[in-house]
Order: C-alpha cells, then sequence, then structure tokens
C-alpha cells in the first residue's frame, strides 16, 4: 500500500432499514452503506428480508461496485434490509469475510452484520468445536451468528442477551429474520451506534450521518448494553445485564469517523476543530500559515489557525481519483520523483513558517514525507502538530493496527520524532486536552491506543 | 445526471511524455494523466510510441478503470508517450470519440490528443468530402489529425502551420509520429499547455500539477500559437504566424483547473484565494461564519473570512465515493429525503448567519438545494456569493455548457436570483475583480462566458 | 430454459489429484474437470492443498470462465488437489451452492467435492440443529462435511464410515485434508468413480474420460462403500461395512457420461451402441435412413442402422455455440420461425422414411418438435425410437427430473405417444434390452427411473 | 494455439436483414449470425439502421459475449440490420478491426460488413493518400467504404460499380444508409452470398443455415457480380459489368461451411459425403472400421464407410466446451500426457484396422497426433484419407493459410508424408473427385490451394 496511507482503520460500518410503509428497504440500505463507505472499501453487501425470506448480495470492493449501475438492489425485496461495507485487511481480503452473514436454522433464514472485533473466539470456538460444531471461516461474525440462532428458540432477547454473555470485545449489530429489525450495541459502547426514524422508515446504523442521507431524523444512540428491536409494533428497547462502564473508542472521533456525525451526543467536526483550539494553546509556535492534511486534519488545523491567530491556508492538494485498481508506483518509480497522491502548494509554502496538523502519527512514515514536501515546496520551518496524543499501543476492538514496535510514540522521544520526521517541532495534543475537545467525560472513552488502559481483557492466546 | 453537478464542464486534458533515458513512457503518461483525471472521467486512452510503432488502448471510464491494476500499461512500449482524458458529454459518450486518437498514413503511424473545440469542423469537413475524404466520426480531431496527415510529407512544422491556418477555435495538442513528440497551442492560447522536465524526461501537459506528479520541474508554458518539437537533439520551439492575441479561459481558474497548478504564470489556488478576498470587498455583509462549497468554493471561501474577518469553517461534507456506476437516487426518493452528495454540519450551521461561497452560479438550481440545506441546518440567513462574474453565454471553446436560456443570470437580476435561490442576499464578483484577482492583464483572458466578447468567430452553422 | 433440453441432468462431476511429484495439483484437476464439464455447467471448483493450507477458488459458470484466461489457477498451490463441476438446478444457481465446500475445524482445513445426492439429510439436520448446529446453505454437502470434521478426532476413515452409518442417498467424494487425499463411493455405488495413475500423479474422478485428460492411466473403479485415502505411502483401501448391492445408475449409460468413458467396466459408446442394434432387433421398421439426434443418440444410431442394414446419416445439424450469455428466442420469434439449435438437412431427409434415435423421452416435447422438423425437411415418415425405456418414474439420487405427471411414459401409452409426437411409430429398447447392451448384470443396477424399484428408501419428507 | 487446429480458416460471415413489417431487426441479425458463428469467433457486431441513424455495436469474443445476455441487441433501432462474425488471425486481434464499418459522408451514415480479402489494397490506398486521404486502420474494409462513399452522391449502384472497377480480390457485402438494404458478391463469386424471404423479412447472408435460423426461406444466391438493394419498393438487382467467370471457393465445401447450407446450388453436407464415396473408390484399402476426425471429417466418413461396406464407427470424442478464455496446456503438460480435445475410444479401435478421414491435411501436425492417439488406443493399422486433394499453395482471397514451406503436400510426396504422419497408408481425394462430389461444374470453382491457378492476379506488393 502506498506511503501517504499511514493510518489506523476502522473494519467496517453497519446498517439496518424497516420500512414502515412496507416498500423494499434494499436502496435505503444502499444510500446508508453509501454515506459509511468511509468505513470499510474492501467488500459490500445488502440482506433483504421478505416476510422471512431472506436474499443477501454482497461482493469485493465499493458499493457502487457491488451494486454496480443498480444491478442487484432491485432484485433485494422485501421491507427489511440491513447491510455493511468493510474494511480491507491485509491477508484476509475474501469474499467468504463479506458481511453480512447469512444462516438456515431449523427453517428460519437469519443474516447479520458486525462492526467490531470479539476478542474471545477461539475460546469459545473450541468449546463449540468439542461439541461438534463446524465453521467455515475464522470469522468471529460467523460465531456471533451461530451463538445467536442456537438459542433463537428462546426469543430473540434471550438469544442475545445469552451470546452478550459469552462474548467479549466490541460489537454494533444489525440482525433481521421473520418480520423483524434488531440492532445491538456491545455492553462497553465501544463501536458507536444510532437509531433514525422519520414517517416511512426506521434506520440504524453506525454514524448520524446515514441517517442524513435518506432524509431520517436523528432519534437517539443504541445505548452500551442496548437491544433494539424493531416490528409492526414500532420500537423496543432491552437491556443486557452488565456493569460494563461505557467506553466509546476515541478514535472515531479523531479519524474514523465522517466530521458531519453526532456520535454519542458529541459533534465529529466540533470535537476536531476544538481539537486544534487546545493544541494551539498547549502547543504554541510562531508561523506564518497553519495547514492541513487533507481531509481528517482540516478541522482541527481550522480551529488552531482560529485560536493562534495566525492565518488558515490550503497548503497540499489530495487527488480524489485513487481507488482500488490504481496502480501504486513502484518504489523506483517514487525515487524519481512520483508521488500521485498529495501535492503541496507552492504559492502558499514558500519562504513560510508552516504549521501543518495532521490527525494522529502512526508510524510516522507518512509524517517524513509530508514534512519533505513541504520544505521542498519551500517552507522556511515546519512544525507539526497531531491533532490525538501519541499512539503508543494497538487496538483489539476492531481496529486494524500496526504492532507495537511501528509506531513511532511507542519507540521515541517527542524530541526524537522531530527529528526522525526532519520536522522543526512536533507537538501533540494531551489525552486530558483531547477529552475537552470532545465535551465529554474522559470516563466514557476506550482510549486504550493512548494510555494501554484496555477496558476488557485480552485473552492470551488472540 | 444529479442536482449538486450544475457546472460547466472542461472537455479533456492531455499530455506527452519523451524519456530521454529511453525507458518506457507509458507510466510515466499515466501518472500524469491521473493528476488531470478533474479534466473529464468519461475515458482515457494512452498511445505509446516505439520507433515509429505505435499501440493506442483507450477505454471508457477513469484511467484507473481503463488500465485496471495496470492491465495494459506494461503493454505499451517506447519512449515516447500520449495520453488523454475526456469528460463525459450528454449524447456523445462513446469508444469512438476516445482519444488519443490514431492513423496511418503511408506507412506512418501518427496518434494525436487534443484538448479544445474547433468551431469550423463542419465548414473544412465539407471541403474535404467534396474532394473524396470519408470521416469515421464527428470528432473535430479526426479533421485535425486529417489535416495534419495530409501535409506530413513537407515536414511536421509546415503540417501544423497549414492546419492552424484552416482551423478556427481552441486546440492543445500533443502529438506523437516517428522519434518525436509535439505539442501545439492554438493561436489565442485558449486552453493551457504547460512545458516541464528533468534530468530523465520531458512532459508537455495541461496542467502543471501533472509535471509534479512525475517529478518534473516546470519549465514554461506553451506561448499560443508556440509549436514545440521534442526529439533526440532537444526541444526545438516554432511559431505559427498569426496576429491573434493571447486569450486565455477565465474559468481556467475559476473551476476547471486543479488549485494547485500554475497556468500562464498564475497560480490557480491565489487567484480563488484572491478572488475570495475580492469580494468580501466588494460585497460585504455581516454574518457570523464563511463557508465553502466543495471543493472548488473552498480557496475563496477562505480567502472572504480572511478579509472579512468573519471566521472560516466547515459547513457542507462532501461525499468521496460518488462514481460512473453509483446509482442515482430517483425523483421520489429525493423528495423523501435522500440526499447523497452533501451534506450540512448542523452543529456548525446552527443559528448562525452563514455566507457561503461557490465558484461560480450556472443554472441556479444547485444554488437553491444547497440554500435550502444550509437553512434547514438552523441557519438565520444565507448570504451566497460567487466568486466568478454572472455566467451569461455558452462556450464554443471546449467547454460544455447548458444553453442561454438555462444560465440563471442570462435571465434574472441578482434580485431575483436571490429569491429564485432561496437566499437572505446574492453576490458576484466582478469582472474587473475577478481579473484583478489573477493579478494578470485582463486582455489576455476569453471571458466572453461573462460578456459575450467571443474572441473567435463563431459560424452560423454551428 | 430452450425447447430442446428436454433431459435428465447429472447433477455434477468430481475429481482429485495427488502428485507424487510434489508439483502443483491445481492445473490438472482443471484438465480433469474441463474433460467433466459435460457433468455440471452451473459452477467450477477448485480447492488446492499445501501441506494443511487450502485455497479454495469457486465461481458460476463453465470452468473457463470462472478460471478465464488461467486466472487463479496459479494461485492455488499444492500437490493435492480436488475440484467440482455443478449442474444448474432452476431455483438454486446461487455461488453458495458452487462447490468445493470448506471448512475449518479446530484450526484442521478440510476441503469436499460431492456428486449424488442424500435423501435424509432434513432428518440429521433436524437432529443437529437440535443440539445448536447452525447452517450456512440448505446444502447436503454441507451436512456431509460437518458430520466428517466432528469425528475427525477419531481418525479419517472412522470419520468417514460414522457419517456413513448416518447418511443415505448416492455420494461420490473427494476430500482432502492435512496431506491426504480421499476418495468415497457410496454404498451401493449409484454415483460412479474411478481411479487414475501415473508414475507423477494419482487421480480420482466421476469418469475415467478425466484420467485420459492428464495421460493417467485406468487403475480400477472405487468400488461401492469403498473409502480410498491417497498420502505419502501410497493408496489405502478401506471398506464400509454394508449389506448393501451394488446399484450403479444405469442412466449413466443411456445420457450423462461421456461416451468415451468406461464405467464398473463397461464401455458407455459401446452399450449406446449395442442398445442401437438391440432395439433394431425389438423395433424393427421399414425405412431408407438412420440419423441420431447429436450427440448422445448418434451411437445407437450407428448400431441400429449397423444391425438392420439401413443406411446411417447425419440428419440434424446442432449448433455449438449455445452457452449461458446466449439470448434465448422469446415466444414470439419461435413461432416466427426462430429455431437456433438444431437445423435439418433437407438433401438427406427429404422423401426419405426416417428412423431417429434419441437417448430417451423424458417429456415427449423435444421429440414433438423433432419430428415435426424432420417432416418439415420433407421426410415421407418419421419413426421415433429411443435408446433407454420409458421413463416413468423421478430420481432421487442426484439427478434432476420432471416430476411424474409431466413424464410422457408415465401418461401415455406407446401409441398414444406416437400421436402426441406426431411420428408414424414410436419404439423404446426395454429394459432387459438395455441391460443387455451394457452386457452387465441387471441386478447391478439402479434403473428406478424406469421401474421404480428404488434401492435406497425415500424419507416422507424429502 | 493448439494443435488440433491445423485448418484453414475463413475470416468471416455477414448478414444483413430488412423487415418488411417495420419491425426492430437488430434481433434476427443476431440469430442470423448465431448461425454463421463457426464462420469466426475473434469479434462480433450488429449496425441496425432507424431511418438513416445508424447505432452500430461491436466486441471481442463470441457473439454471445458481445451481446451478453442480450445486453445491447435492445438498443439497436430500425428495421434494417447489418451483422458481422470475424475470425481472429495472429496478430491482428483488435476492436479496429471488429466490424461493421460505419463511417459519416456528408451527414450521412453507411455501414458495411464485408466478408473476403482485397487484393489491390495497398496500390489504391497509395493513390487515395497521395490525394490527402487518411486511414485509420490497415483493413480493407475501411478501403471499400471509403470508395463506396465518395460516389455515393451519383447514387449506390453508380458507387458500387465504381468500387468494383478499382478492387480486385473477393467480396462477399452487406451495406445498409437511408433506407437501404444493399448486397453485394464480387464478380468471381469467390465467396457465397445468398437471399433469402418470408412474409415479414428479407435477409441477405453468407450461407443458407442463416436463413434457417430465422425461418426465411431460401430465394436464391446473390449471383457473383450482382448488386442486390432491398427497399419499400422491395428487391432490386443490379450487374456489374465484368468478363469475369464465376469462381466460387471451392474449400467452403470441403470444411468452412455449415453442412446444412446449401451454397451456389450445392448442398454442403452432400458434397462432403459423396467425397467420402468417391475416396472409397479411389483411395480403397482393407480395414474393419472407418471413422471421422469430428466434426468436419464425419460426412465424408459416412460415405466411406457406405461405398466401401467397411463400418462406420465414432472413434474420436471432442470436447465441446474449448473456447476462448480456455488455459492451452504448456509444451511441458502435453508432454505429459495431457490431451484435451479429443479423446479416442479404445473399445472401438482395439485391435482394428482403422480408416480416418479428415477433411483435408494442411500442415500434417495435427494428423501426426491423431495417427499416434489412434494407434496408442490399440489399433493395429491406421490409414489416414484427406477428403480434399493435396494443399499446395495459400489463398489471397479471404482465407487464413500457411505459408507454402509449411504446407505438407507442397514439399512431401505421399509415401513421405505417411511417414511423416506414421500412417500405413495416406491417400487423398483427387481433385476430379472432389468436383464430381460437388456435382458441380469444375470450371465454376477456385481451387488454387489445390493447383495454384489463381483467378485473380496477386500484385507483387502484397
Amino acid at each position: 500500500m502506498e506511503i501517504f496511507m499511514d493510518k489506523f482503520h476502522e473494519e467496517c460500518g453497519v446498517v439496518g432499514i424497516y420500512k414502515k410503509d412496507k416498500k423494499d428497504a434494499a436502496k435505503f440500505a444502499y444510500y446508508c452503506l453509501f454515506a459509511l463507505q468511509h468505513r470499510g472499501q474492501e467488500s459490500a453487501g445488502i440482506a433483504a428480508n421478505e416476510d422471512g425470506v431472506i436474499n443477501n448480495k454482497k461482493g469485493m470492493g465499493l458499493l457502487s461496485e457491488v451494486f454496480s449501475n443498480g444491478n442487484g438492489v432491485d432484485c433485494l425485496k422485501g421491507h427489511i434490509a440491513i447491510g455493511q461495507v468493510r474494511y480491507t485487511t491485509a491477508g484476509g481480503s475474501n469474499i467468504k469475510n463479506a458481511q453480512p452473514f447469512d444462516v438456515l436454522y431449523k427453517g428460519m433464514q437469519i443474516a447479520l452484520a458486525h462492526n467490531g472485533n470479539i476478542v474471545n473466539v477461539k475460546n469459545i470456538k473450541g468449546i463449540l468445536e468439542d461439541s461438534g460444531v463446524v465453521f467455515n471461516t475464522t470469522s468471529d461474525t460467523e460465531l456471533i451468528l451461530n451463538l445467536f440462532a442456537r438459542n433463537i428458540k428462546y426469543g430473540e432477547v434471550f438469544a442475545i442477551k445469552e451470546l452478550c454473555q459469552l462474548i467479549s470485545g466490541s460489537y454494533a449489530l444489525t440482525i433481521t429474520l421473520g418480520n423483524k429489525l434488531i440492532g445491538v450495541r456491545d455492553v462497553n459502547g465501544l463501536r458507536p451506534l444510532c437509531i433514525g426514524e422519520n414517517s416511512r422508515t426506521y434506520v440504524i446504523a453506525s454514524e448520524s450521518c446515514a441517517l442524513d442521507a435518506i432524509g431520517a431524523n436523528f432519534v437517539r444512540d443504541v445505548e452500551p448494553g442496548e437491544i433494539v428491536i424493531i416490528d409492526e409494533d414500532g420500537l423496543h428497547s432491552y437491556k443486557i445485564d452488565s456493569s460494563a462502564e461505557r467506553k466509546m473508542c476515541l478514535f472515531e472521533y479523531v479519524y474514523f469517523a465522517r466530521p458531519d456525525s453526532i456520535i454519542d451526543g458529541i459533534s465529529v467536526y466540533k470535537s476536531r476543530y476544538n481539537a486544534g483550539k487546545i493544541m494551539a494553546r498547549e502547543n504554541p509556535t510562531d508561523a506564518d500559515i497553519v495547514i492541513g492534511v487533507p481531509d481528517s486534519g482540516i478541522p482541527a488545523a481550522i480551529g488552531y489557525a482560529k485560536e493562534s491567530g495566525i492565518g488558515y491556508g490550503i497548503g497540499l492538494i489530495k487527488n480524489k481519483y485513487i481507488g482500488r485498481t490504481f496502480i501504486q508506483p513502484s518504489q523506483k518509480m517514487r525515487e524519481e520523483g512520483v508521488a500521485i497522491k498529495l501535492n503541496p502548494l507552492r504559492d502558499v509554502l514558500e519562504g513560510k513558517r508552516v504549521i501543518i496538523i495532521d490527525d494522529s502519527i502512526v508510524r510516522g512514515t507518512t509524517s517524513q514525507k509530508l514534512v519533505k514536501i513541504i520544505r521542498d515546496a519551500g517552507a522556511k520551518e515546519v512544525h507539526l502538530r497531531s491533532a490525538s496524543p501519541p499512539v503508543i499501543s494497538g487496538c483489539y476492538y476492531g481496529v486494524d493496527t500496526p504492532s507495537k514496535e511501528h509506531l513511532i510514540a511507542a519507540n521515541l522521544s517527542i524530541a526524537e520524532i522531530a527529528q526522525a520526521v526532519g520536522a522543526d517541532s512536533v507537538g501533540y495534543i494531551s489525552l486530558a486536552g483531547l477529552i475537552e475537545a470532545t465535551g465529554g467525560n474522559g470516563c466514557d472513552f476506550c482510549r486504550a491506543c493512548f494510555d494501554e488502559k484496555y477496558p476488557i481483557t485480552i485473552p492470551h492466546n488472540i
């Protein structure tokens, strides 16, 4: 992959649609997933439920590739649909892992989509395999669906409660069977999930921007440990017994979520903008211009500029057309100067002292390239600021992260980082500052990648 | 097509590569075209020249679709290559019109790529057809190539001079034959074309951002009426006899070009940023926030905010994943609230007096939607500003424009426009202001879409 | 589907390759499957096993479409491979049903391909689901794989013996796991399976023509109830305890198998040729020419001609290019005379008394069309002969058959059939005659479609 | 390509449809082309004419691939259509050469499809290029279309007569423009073309089997040097002035045409069957069985068996599924015994003295393989017979042939050929015998590949 893609990666986005007006739900799922495409570009799928008969279409690539020219959406009949978009992880890019998953249990079809990661998959699969259960994939989603199906005879609520007692980790789920749409959020609320509604439609989705996409009003977030069941009688809420604390992933605000989403009452854009302002106070420096790394560094840059009084500008132009089938330049071509993703604006940068804001610094490889690009464009000084605290540890809850030895902040001091990336100075927002930026309560977040305090025990054999 | 796509559209971008080191040129053409993809998404093609043997691969769709996973680029051998990306016009989306064009004339292969539009095609074709020439397409490019080929026996320079005496209109050309790469810019310089170089490579391209993409240094623009021939002995320049004045398309600065390009010595970003500043002086208004319509309205919004002292912010989030195969929502779904391209940031807009800057207002349909979206997001006031003057007339020189009766500013006063789009106020930069923003000399631009002064006569039968 | 496709249909063909020379096995599986393509055109797949790591690639369509231009075969590493081709059944054309199937059980990958049909699937799945097992598909193959995997801890032989005690029906299996290739044939030997070998390769395949395709020598058929395990130490044979009698499907000789295959010691071509000869004795008639319905009726026609002394000729030409994506003519176009599959040779048929031999008569719809075509081509008389006895009942053992009310011989007398299809006479070979044609022992065949004597009980709820 | 494909190859088939009932013609062209698919598998195309507006869709591959699932045929409107299928030649497989060709001349669209080869292309192009005409391709069809268009102002008949005075070679053409469908056959009638009709439709096609495919009655062949124009007033016939003699390609009867076609009054099947009978008299030999090489050797084998009294049988089974995307086995795999196209029937051949009939022997490479296969299957003796005379020279009139040094009969005596291919004996039908088999007049055929008497002078620079 490409040098500028040195980021943590969300592993997916989910949606569920229930059409009160009994119209087909699949196309609405399509537009919601389209709004969630930033959460995953490996595969996409929609399962539609017509009176218990489930039709599930999925494929590799972007949503618009899987349902190319609408091909296939029209065949998905029924007033309930769920969908998922999935991130491409290194090894596992495989149609087998595309979601939603579906099964047939005693003549009943069930489809399920999952955002998150179960940490004790191997442990539970071990027990089940001892009793003769056979799995088709290594996917934790297959396990969740198995656990749900085997208890479905006791009712959906019981089946979900049971499975939640067994699995540890993060999960935002949408499920459909019979005439029901179900949403579940894990007891810590690690992954986001919210509810929307208008006169014709209920929608459950990873982010509120998906609600906006189909003109649904935001109702509320699904609570940590809440089960939401939507059927003909409306929306019903159940609570999983748990003493777990709310531990929403803080990195959603930093990078994953779309800026126009509001998660657990917090505007993503605002939290990024505020982070910029706070950084300007925590890490002030004299400069002529503040620029952001597109796209996720921009809001913090605007905030930084506002607070510092230094002018805001655009310093880097991003090529919007990079897709799956693009030919990455070889190492040799890069050395010859081929640089395809970000181009500096020499006119803006030349002779200037530049503050550049990125949303985070992971390996540091991107930062080094960026600093060089900006300097080559004539900048006199380059000051790099990260709108998240030093990333020092990996994630086990549904985010693709490099191992610790590749995390620059886990291995170098800030001064060393500045030297390594070639910047005149490097600064990070503090963890307290980031939490302040969200306006939230610090206790409510999982911030293990910043402080290694993992809210859920990680098994020895993960 | 979609409501938010109410823009003028450039019809293409061209490139030519000459590898001094005799390495294959096609991949370099690929990366240059990739940087020019914003100039056309209908079709893409690259013709490579290996000692006079030309291999031409082209197809419909984005460059990355035509050369999916690099498929095909490696087969294009030779140290010279030309390429083109082309815009999708309503009716003529057809592989036949994909460029480059190539012909075989007396055993000699010639390939040619064209950005622009010849206005007297029918007239010249009429004469040629009388003498028995048969054309395969309605394309003006086929005509140019015919005129070039039939005089090639007198040498390339003569052949180009001859054809330039015959054709009227705009043309930036890259041509290859034998062991030569040729670039030509029309006598008015209506369409941009520039020259780059490094130790291994010469490059001729529509915009300087294509030079940056392969690490070539900007040498200079091709002059209006200049013929540039690159061969083993280096770069040779010839001049077409003409009393024509420089008339570079002003709209390139407004919308077409990438902000990181520099055209005829003028930074595109700077001119947009300056336009914002000048508008703030020409059209001041009290407000709480300045936002831009992504992506082309952003630089002017930053400039406007800077000059006015009103805070700059992001008010609209654009979905980046809209592509050719995306299913456009039906009229009915739009009425139900499906809105897939731009989403407002309620947190930023709510209760605010908002100034929104767009690069231009063409039909006004987009503006109306935008004003409504921002108002629905809670804005108290919405003031729309256009970073270009009122668009009152169509273009004949290679830009796809609606007819006059669809141009809102050709039919309504500014007050009426404000009412029509539902804004509290509407303001346009003045033509003088826009020219000032470029820092250029007003005489040097074609601004016929703003003032109906067409630098080249339009034939009666166009 | 098309009118001329009124046939019983085999549901698949399987293969397994073990390369003694440790070369990659997948390409050999490809050529074997290619020779078995007549057994199924819906989907194709190959699973390759490299030291226990199994890579499984499958897709819809012909083998040459799934592995288009070899795409994908080269990625399938390992010296063991299994493969399958599958017939398209009406409703279930779905990538989910494509084979081989594979699972992951306690860290061990297993892949399995199946030809046949298990009749008590629902009964066994019911028990397993009660104990919490969840299935992804309605496929009997998934059940077989589950039953195999859950007992694998006791060894492969035990696991297969166990599953054979549970399942009833027909199954020719190829399985791979660890460093082993396994072949299993059901206790009745309903579906064919044979073993081939040369100095570099072992091969297990549905038909001997697959052995020929890769230059392997025919070793022997897998016996009914035999388990064959191939590993580093060579080929090992085990026997499932059973008192079941050999009941090879008689219809394989009539239609399914390729004429160049030899199954259980009987040449398919010979048995068809002999059937023609016997028919000539059983159903003689005066005529001028004997023709066959291409391709499966040809050998019997040659035999009939030989025995009767009446000249053999070609009377119908078949279009070879009909494939999956061909546009079937509408009813209206057929009425206008569009006839795309079989064209008569007027020169051969005009003024003649014609005997036409088909391999079987199922619904009779094809026969009616054929008789009309031949009469329209000028034949004076048309005598239809079926090289198999009257088909009066459906199959439950892996063959796609119409229901009894659509089988013409189950509903009409031979005289009525002649009238219904418009023939001057209709004749069938006797069951005894067909068995004589094979040269086999009549007791050894399942001929339930001819005499309704089903060797395996059919459950009430099938 | 594959070893068994040692054949001459026809370069294409053409069709033209005129719907009297004003229904859309394209689908009828589709079914006709489908019946002509054996004449070319490289590319296919249909151009439909709706009141002078021509829509031309073409692509690489089989007809069913180009119009996959009917995609595209429905868009081709108009009651006139022409179409073509084209053979894949070694180097020139290119979408540019796909037919029909179309041009726009003075606002008039013309489409044209061509079967044949013009020998003096270079000469005429040279003159035209001197006068400034530029060509896009090396295709002779482009030249024909140019010559036709430039004289169209004098009427279609004049334009065709003019072009026929200029071009030498073979051509069966279908053309459409305005409200007309035109068919032209060259003055020697080298390539076949015939006329069909029913109450709703006129059809012009390369072979009569295409008429049968759409239920049209055979009217007559287009005469050598005849121009047929079909419009609202019916069918009009014009004659090109010429003293040329009829010289229909004899090889059409030997191999190219479908056996169910009747060309110039001669049944293709009959001529092959008769050739077999005549060979039995000319080249008798003692044997136990006569077999044919599928598919084109079969009719002659039936005739040979009939005449000789030796039994006819099937000795080789051909795999029907070989297509464009099939993976050809490597040389190494072939040496290991991978043999995918033809499989011998050991049961039929073992211990027998076998006469094998092929339609022709070109390079002899196939013959060698076939003899070996049959011997390996246990045959005691193998006698090879060719149903056409020794092929000693190439074709310049639209057939793809190897050069003379690769034609075995041009270089070796019959005894040497028998030794080279490993047969116990080799025999050819005599040229007189082949002509007798057709029942035609020997003077009426071009048989230059057998006797080097070329009816049309071949230019020095071809």
